[in-house]
């Protein structure tokens, strides 16, 4: 009998924020799976393994997954990693795929999960907490109440457009772009807080706009709000 | 020595969707609020209690939290609700009061969180899996992808407008307003699906905008894509 595969959120970084679900499946796997290049130095495997330290005794995988806009590229190493993955299936493993946050909130690992459901084998997705819910919570904001929206834009991709939204803005993986987005909510006169490596080593806070550097890193997240 | 409130998001509706940190917290509070009237009848009770049992042996206090758009009712239940929580707070007690889906998303709790640290008292938000991700996850489909943002709109205020935005649309709360957003979405040829009481029991799932009722519950939430 096959397998079944799934792919479970772990959650912005705190270990205490993986689900009763997620700890579950991880002890249940036969074999885990991280994005990188080296298992036991993931950041996945790292986080996880402080909530469920049987995954030091598990059979843990790592799948690259590059951080890249060439599709092809992308494209090239997701088919590989779902060869890998269905491999295991097929021997009739149970398989869990960490992802960082959410898996249905820019994951790569969706494009593997598509992959194995067009093999006709079974991939289940599992939530985890979304970064942007983590990192309001640490600020101690709400990111909406009674009418407001909620937007969630993709920094690397498009920030003008994005700037126009009414109500709460999520700008993720803001990287190279932080001076312009810092300048462009400066314009609006909004409200907005940074947070670098959220939950990680490394992390660091900007309560303010006047605060942002003009350069931060890939895993950085603004909440801006419209100014009064 | 003044206690601590914790504001718990407790996830959609399935306990093993809590978090390590949620379950933690209940287990060591010594006061448990819940919205609504009679304590262990409450949705928040009756969803934590399946993870916790130890819940059962804990003060379990209602606070009541009506769904309206009056803002003059709304504030006086939450100067009620928080003078209740400060109450205990100021004995000592470390107290959870839990919510439905994330603290920060659409949460009535958030109102006593800030009317408590008004107090000089010490509130803390622990993030929840909100009930857009876990309905993603359910429908087995991705919010975000790539380029693509997501725009979460309470649908018991706006749809109109929010039709125009590009990425992904979720609306949340659509009770009545279903038939009218099944029309303004089938005029822009998007796909969508429905679900009504997510994770929870009475859940009915509607997978194409055809099958949408005129009319369904308020904890009813649509995840829209863009047309081809």
């Amino acid at each position: 009998m096959e397998g079944k595969l799934y792919g479970v959120g772990i959650g912005p970084g705190d270990p205490e924020l993986l689900t009763l679900k997620a700890v579950r499946l991880m002890k249940e796997s036969d074999i885990i799976f991280v994005p990188g290049t080296s298992p036991k130095e993931t950041v996945a495997y790292q986080i996880t393994v402080q909530a469920v330290p049987e995954l030091a005794e598990k059979e843990v995988i790592a799948i690259p997954m590059p951080m890249s806009k060439d599709l092809r590229l992308l494209e090239e190493t997701h088919e590989r990693g779902a060869q890998t993955v269905a491999q295991y299936l097929r021997e009739g493993k149970t398989c869990a795929f960490l992802t960082l946050g959410d898996p249905t909130v820019y994951s790569t690992y969706i494009y593997i999960h598509k992959k194995i459901l067009e093999r006709g084998l079974e991939a289940e997705i599992v939530s985890g907490i979304p970064s942007f819910c983590a990192v309001a919570a640490k600020m101690g904001i709400s990111l909406t109440e009674k009418a407001e929206e909620l937007h969630v834009i993709p920094a690397i991709y498009q920030i003008e457009e994005g700037m126009e939204q009414k109500g709460t803005k999520v700008f993720m993986k803001v990287g190279k772009r932080s001076q312009k987005l810092r300048q462009l909510l400066q314009e609006k006169n909004a409200k907005a807080v940074m947070i670098e490596n959220c939950g990680m080593p490394g992390e660091r806070i900007f309560s303010s706009l006047e605060e942002f550097p003009d350069e931060v890193g890939y895993y950085s997240l603004v909440i801006a709000k419209e100014g009064n």
